[in-house]
């Protein structure tokens, strides 16, 4: 198939190369010097999301933000000015689950299809291929594309309509958020006491305290190692969606309000691009 | 071994029944109507945790709060009062460390022995004598009580010295309370923008917000069924015991802050006796 593939960062990179490893004919946009490996496993730049999209049949976005895909889909020299009849705009990117809607609906006037397919897992989900993916979108639409996000993920779960994608990867994020907390007030509190954390962290994962987060970040936060993995300053756009989300429901989401005031005060200790489990040194290191 | 059990609730009766049926002798005290069955196994009553005391070379302690264990052993009547030369008192309950270094410090100078070895798991973990437990005592004592708490327990560490096990307990309370926090924010959101709750709990069990609590908790919240379970006013005082350790050593929680005052609103509603993932409707059932 004849993939475009747009956001080729930390995440999007080796979702790509999957890609083409797949027997995908991919076009890409952006090309970095560090993207040398994709370009010689056979993509080809292309110079705007425009001829990305007229040179594709189904277009995959994986974009830091909200205006990024904006940008790249409605924008100048965008998507949607390239767009072929029938083809297929797949945002993996983590936005709004409101301009998604929007954002579709530009693609389905302009005689596309769209798909919002958000993902969970990480940089190490991304290159084996086995993220966790949130699907927003028709039915027929989706169970045709299915193949392609077999090659890229392992969880993949249908949601419902465009936009149920991302309204679950918020979901996703207000959870991460809270247990990430959860385990950086826990483990602190372990520390204070004279507890080994490290021993705690493993006492702790036979029972009711256990979590994917208290295995991987507990023990980040055990070994004071918070290379990303998943940046705070990501995280922290998560939980403005979550509060936007809430707040157009009328939800209260008192431990989110929490959690995003603790990244706020990362971001102005300078922390945005460190792990998400540095949320703990707040916590735990009370004199930074 | 001539054990004595002190604290027959919904946790201590079937633990006190796993000790009978690995064919100790047991001694218990306050027996009700319910607790028919363990006499019938055997079990021979007591009229005070004195008396239970003379009878035993092993005291088990599983009583609510840190005042009935004071009682219990310092009391009159109590354990102190009939301790026997060398015996082993050992409290799994979750109560104050701070407490139990001092309670500890009596039945030594008493001439008796002390481990604290609160649990996690629940009632199954009880009945199914699955619970996690954690130890706090000298080297040695552990090790000789080492296959009593193997006959109630699955996964069991020693923390460290007398008061690291109600430590530890604390730091679960904590993990456990935030990572429902997170949960009932999480799925609140998820049927607020029309998302089956069901199905994000599946779709998101396979990636990064993955937790026993999202599997168990989180299914009694998609049901609505909240009987206990682990009581909320139960979970509200091991809040107040880490509130009280993290003031101690100076260490702030602002989540768990935000889950005290919700169980607070719930204790308010007088939902004391439901299972704590009845949080969850303070935050979904916006008219409660």
């Amino acid at each position: 198939m004849r993939i475009g593939f747009i956001g080729l960062g930390v995440m999007g990179a080796p979702m790509a190369l999957n890609l083409l490893k797949a027997g995908h004919t991919l076009t890409v946009h952006r090309v970095r010097e560090r993207h040398q490996g994709l370009l010689e496993a056979g993509a080809v730049a292309a110079d705007s999301p425009q001829e990305v999209a007229e040179k594709s049949q189904v277009i995959v976005l994986m974009l830091p933000d909200t205006p990024d895909v904006e940008k790249a889909v409605i924008g100048a020299d965008g998507v949607l000015s390239g767009l072929q009849e029938g083809s297929l705009v797949i945002d993996m990117s983590s936005i709004s689950p409101v301009v998604t809607k929007d954002v579709a609906a530009s693609v389905r006037r302009a005689g596309g299809e769209y798909i919002d397919a958000p993902v969970s897992g990480g940089e190490a989900g991304a290159r084996e291929g086995a993220l966790t993916i949130f699907l927003g979108g028709s039915e027929a639409v989706v169970e045709e594309a299915m193949p392609l996000f077999q090659t890229l993920g392992k969880n993949i779960t249908h949601m419902g309509e465009v936009g149920a994608g991302q309204a679950t990867k918020v979901v996703n994020q207000i959870i991460v958020g809270l247990t990430i907390e959860a385990v950086a007030e826990g483990l602190s509190v372990a520390e204070a006491s004279g507890i080994d954390a490290g021993k705690a962290r493993e006492a702790l994962s036979g029972g009711f305290a256990s979590s994917r987060i208290l295995e991987m970040h507990g023990q980040r936060m055990v070994n004071r190692t918070f290379d990303p993995g998943f940046r705070i300053r990501l995280h922290r756009k998560d939980l403005g969606l979550a509060l936007a989300a809430a707040e157009h429901h009328g939800v209260e989401l008192p431990g989110i309000e929490v959690v995003a005031r603790q990244m706020d005060k990362a971001l102005a200790k300078d922390w945005g691009e460190l792990d998400h489990a540095a949320l703990f040194r707040l916590i735990a290191e009370r004199d930074v």
